[in-house]
């Protein structure tokens, strides 16, 4: 069989701290020797690889963008340097690559061809909120977005507290910062006032929040969460 | 309102590679000043410490246990320094504390006494087999184990073989080493032929092994996980 390259799944930092909070030393030394890389952004990506001290000039080094605007059809080309022997790696806008993000579209094609795939060591905002929401981390999911209209919104929300009771699983999800503060009204308002919610905001980072209250407590505070980044954990 | 000190959740290494690969150097440096523990076993934990540096004398150092011999009676002493104003941190046998681990208990207890909790950066096989999967990361599930009588086995896996395809969801779990391959043979023998498994196997170790392939193309081929430590996925 014919020898691949390797692809690297490098995460990103999740915050404006110091890269070394985050990211590995030896994850960084493995991402220096690369010279071809799938980010969501390319201008970015450089930005992040000089900051972990990438100092290779940059045009020897190959970038493919893969995010909404990407033609389907364009995507396999990407694996090219793969197929002659050569490193690669997927680099996230933040956290990890392919956990709420596309790049599992490019992992899938490099697992139908045999080509090795190997995951960093990196932050992950949801499980960072798990672990510090004093929730059930033997069973939980995370399901990305609600629906953005208010009656399909009102049945997933029903529908994850259903799971909370019914399979004992935390339900973790997500919103565009600037819904955040209607979504956590629409939870307090509708939501069994016994269950739990954790809203983590800015992980990582120096503004940092993270509390769990019943939905009960939580009518009686606000959380300041409008345009910061943020993960709503519910369980009972 | 009384100062208490933050409650650290501190990732351990998950295989026996150099620590270097999966705790950033900034999460040492936060671990470094601290003298009260909440471990799984301190045997272990002591060991974990002095690898990545810790050189205080344990002579000055509180370990408590936490794990199923704990009397649940006994957990809220654990909280003392944290209310003395004096910084403690959860480690975890192995990857992510209060992931796939007791810890959480902990956590629900500091959560309520407004005690902060700060999440650590470190290394989780189940994002990292999620990562390294080509599934959906978009939306997925941790279930922990599946029951191990083998008509509620059954029942289990046929659960998650719906959600696959009704929410579009990756279903993750793990088994006992020592009964992997029985249950690889199970999936194997029961699911439908075109669902994806994804079989990770020593994730972050020199023994890494991931392969995503359908139920079909697993007949054909035998994974090797007897006794290693693997992370089971499957998609559509």
């Amino acid at each position: 069989m014919k020898q691949t390259g390797t692809l690297y799944l490098l995460p990103n930092t999740i915050s404006d701290g110091g890269w070394q909070n985050s990211i590995p030393d030896g994850v960084r030394d493995q991402a220096l020797p690369i010279r071809h890389f799938i980010v969501e952004n390319i201008r970015t990506a450089r930005r992040y690889l000089r900051k972990i001290g990438f100092n290779t000039d940059f045009n020897e080094v190959q970038f493919f963008e893969l995010n909404k605007h990407t033609l389907e059809q364009d995507i396999p080309q990407f694996l090219q340097a793969l197929k002659a022997n050569l490193d690669m790696a997927i680099i996230s806008e933040s956290g990890l690559p392919c956990v709420a993000d596309p790049g599992n579209i490019v992992v899938a094609l490099a697992q139908q061809q045999n080509i090795r795939v190997v995951p960093l060591v990196g932050p992950s905002s949801i499980l960072m909120s798990l672990m510090a929401s004093g929730f059930n981390g033997q069973n939980f999911a995370f399901v990305g977005y609600l629906p953005i209209d208010n009656g399909q919104k009102l049945k997933a929300l029903k529908q994850l507290e259903r799971k909370i009771f019914s399979e004992n699983q935390t339900q973790i999800f997500i919103e565009a910062p600037y819904r955040n503060q209607k979504l956590f009204e629409f939870i307090v308002q509708h939501s069994q006032s016994n269950v739990k919610m954790c809203i983590a905001k800015e992980i990582n980072g120096p503004k940092e929040w993270i509390k769990t209250k019943t939905i009960g407590e939580w009518k009686k505070q606000k959380a300041d969460i409008q345009k910061y980044n943020t993960i709503f954990l519910l369980y009972k």
